[in-house]
């Protein structure tokens, strides 16, 4: 049984989850073959540790997708992999005053070895430097990833799909991650003259693109401020979401925005009324895989997709 | 892709849910190929209602499991599809005073007519009229199943599928359910000589067959009394379960054993030491189905599995 | 700052979790107020263990509530302590295998000794046969907590309250529970002539319980056997809950009944439309604690509310 | 009884989420009575929309708190308020077409009119303007906190009660906020002079503190960017938490940092081995009031803390 007909099987007679998982693989697939839609993929939580990178890089590759909005820890993983380091498969229930001892961060169930930080620290410092003396004026995020990806080879990557295709990775929080502390080392050595990374700007950059986008779709692993940014675009650029498709753990009662239905994105504006909208609730790394799986299968090997929206900075 | 290909996948490179996952597959699969095991398949939460009812009852036909365990309520759901009724396709967010006036019932974003359960009551309390005058003593739920199989005629049936193969459905809160309203009926109706339906007697009958099993495998599906009862027959026959999954979206903080851990399980002796064990949060109607559609690739279309330790009273 | 200040402040302005909580303190005050109600409280998960079995008996004995539905296991542990045993403090993060040797249970955070469930199926056992020698025909659920809390002297017990008050402990799943252990022990010993249990009769007792009631209140912890129970209770009776308040932390989108909503209910004719409802999302050892102390605080020292419909065997 | 004799009980005898509860209120009193630790109040979700606006501007005004990490939508409520709007209370199961017709955002069960988000946008684009000509270089997000603080007047806010004590307010992902849409209309009217907000400067600032410190508390509401931002300013300061406090709902299995466990966090040497710490799972709007009111109580009114290390901008 493939993947596709799993899911047709839930269209069919599935109910809850199964439902809600086959409804999200039908927006997902209308909203590729949208050709006038911008779709923005939003991505939080350890999504690339836990093993999504190639089919990230592949949805860039392919053009699936048109944005990213994405943490910036995610970042660091891509290049942490593309120089050299590996997320290592380890257990949950371990002694982690044990991995401390023998320097390796867990992230539930992967082990990280910090000496990847450290070679990863050493080199982004090193490139905020060589690029301190390049830039004038300011460096957007997006546009550091091109940088990025220009000086790294390895086809699995994100940052260098991004770069090789012109498709953009929008940093909201870029200031959370261990960028953080490779700016932190260059601000050290070259106190008068940093790298200026403007995050303020890249704002205008996202709202002209969704603004000269006849429609948008959003795809949301996770939550938190990717999900937030993705939705608040939308709203800045006069616009509202046609295709929306959530995963996510979270719960509404709280009332944090990761947790918050897409009815609720409806009375802001940022969703538009008849959007076909989906939110599932499950695990991110089971229910992308099988939807994309089942997708790519209904669009077949020969499908094409083509870019039409180039991002530029304004 | 088939689905066994992308569990593959997920068994090299997929950690958090995906991971949990194939560790799943991996684990129903040695305990269906354990000739020695006998795998109870233990249900709460609507899974009948909401889509599993044939995925179920094919187990069953085809001897993948040895027993249920199940809440009263999916016994019922069976039963009003062999009745000739439907469970329908609804939705979430609907407004449920209407659907009161217009005599739906809903589960989650399934509808059921009211008149399904008015027509069960009835059909159920004649079969226990029935039952009295033929059943000397007491009948016990399990035997109950069967001869409600022996008089339904529909393949798709877990009842029917149950009497036709031999394998055992035991309800542990039988009386938790419709059929309690179909008793209550019957209790009107024959005041002097009811049926008896011994729900306590039942317990030695589990225990006399996990007694003579040499190894013991579970699959929970929710949790609830099912979960429970399965465990518990475990520790009273002074065995251990050797295969473990539960498939939940209960966590463990609030102390209920729908979400406890595995580990916890084995401070009771109820599950081994060294069990082949996993917990899946995520929901059922999505996981299962997964896990199914793989280890029934992976067995193949010829694999055969004997039942090889009958129920029997004592 | 008392409780109950700090509920009105969450009354005032307070939303998300505290303004659902600072609404059931309001709906438990009011479904205790009125005279006609009858409240039903019904557990699930290990509330006992977890020490909530003084606050409940408390409750019997003023006589707040009316009748108690509840799983087998949190009697098992009322009479574990009755009995003389304790439940330690323990700690979530162990080594399950060692407490395995040790001969300690863990439920979540709790240590309960093995040896208190020996002592249990003992004393239980031994009761069952003098039982078996006195009760003509069967005996119910309720009626055996009667009879076990006539010969306990433990004032904090919950099951000496309900002897003492006439108030009925409903136990729709007490066969999942320890007590089947005992029963499996007296069925060996006494194989000719053994107690019989008739769980299905008790539905008739509550049915008729809800029938003479002019209001029906209903406090959820947890969900599960005995919250299903409960509302099919009043819906049996041709009546709806007028009163209704849940606090758990399943969550709807499963499907299960746990996790269903308050409105999902009104569609079934379960609750009344027009009923004062609300479901708390948080951890019932936090919630429930709150909000008795909140109320008790309204009510006064001096309040006294009488039970006024008596069960009765029908 | 007040608030902490009911927390003193969950202390002696409350499992699960109460023995949870009562544990972070000792480490809450024994961080804020620590006179060499710098406590980080870490806030994500909507708490201040959701009625914590006061209870958190009073910590900062009593200096039991020494810095805060937020989210910017918190502090762009803060605003809202300040600028004389409000929250309005709400209900969440409304149609959500007709608050977008009536120009009303809802956050779960709290409503927002949207000309509240227009005044806002203008007034902080306006003090944007102004402050582009008199800034020097760039901004940093605590300062401009301090700025708005110095030209509001409302006792209750946050802001304001940042600038009067001088405890910084940090907002690593600033932009993700209304304040991003402020900062937009910014940049239409003054494209050549825009206000600079550096938001990696703060990085510097944020370490140097924790440098100074010779002990770290952190208190985290929900999780979250903030969350994550905290724990790695310990990292880059080359310290480790001493006492860590998590509310949340989020669960550790999806691999995402709001759900990780405080033991992740020291195999990262975020969090001390020996630290004390715990993390409770619950609705933040419940569990930060209990807790709060417990301390203060233990605290007594004439307490008295002095915020010690003063932030200095580096």
């Amino acid at each position: 049984m493939t993947v596709n007909q799993l899911v047709q099987q839930f269209s069919r007679s599935g109910s809850f989850g199964a439902g809600r998982l086959a409804r999200a693989c039908d927006i997902f697939e209308h909203m590729i073959r949208d050709r006038e839609c911008t779709v923005f993929l939003s991505l939080a939580g350890a999504v690339v540790p836990a093993g999504l990178r190639r089919v990230i890089s592949d949805l860039i590759r392919r053009r699936l997708i048109d944005a990213l909005v994405s943490t910036g820890a995610n970042m660091v993983h891509d290049l942490l992999e593309a120089f050299g380091g590996h997320h290592y498969k380890g257990h949950w229930a371990v002694d982690d005053t044990l991995l401390y001892r023998y320097h390796l961060a867990r992230i539930y169930d992967i082990f990280v070895p910090e000496e990847h930080f450290v070679e990863f620290d050493r080199r982004v410092a090193e490139l905020f430097e060589e690029l301190a003396s390049q830039v004038r004026g300011s460096i957007l995020p997006y546009e550091l990833m091109w940088e990025i990806g220009k000086r790294i080879d390895d086809h699995d990557s994100i940052i260098r799909a991004s770069y090789e295709t012109g498709i953009p990775i929008f940093l909201p929080a870029l200031r959370d991650s261990e960028f953080a502390y490779a700016y932190h080392l260059h601000l050290r050595r070259c106190p008068q003259n940093p790298l200026k990374i403007d995050t303020f700007r890249e704002i205008a950059v996202m709202v002209d693109l969704a603004r000269r986008s006849p429609r948008l779709g959003m795809v949301v692993l996770g939550g938190g401020v990717p999900r937030n940014t993705t939705q608040h675009v939308a709203l800045m650029a006069d616009k509202s979401i046609d295709y929306a498709i959530v995963i996510t753990m979270d719960r509404p009662e709280t009332g944090g925005l990761s947790g918050s239905t897409l009815e609720e994105t409806v009375s802001w504006g940022k969703v538009k009324m008849r959007a076909e909208k989906i939110m599932v609730i499950g695990d991110v790394l089971i229910v992308f895989p099988v939807m994309v799986a089942a997708v790519l299968e209904r669009l077949g090997k020969d499908f094409r997709r083509e870019h039409r929206i180039p991002v530029r900075r304004c």
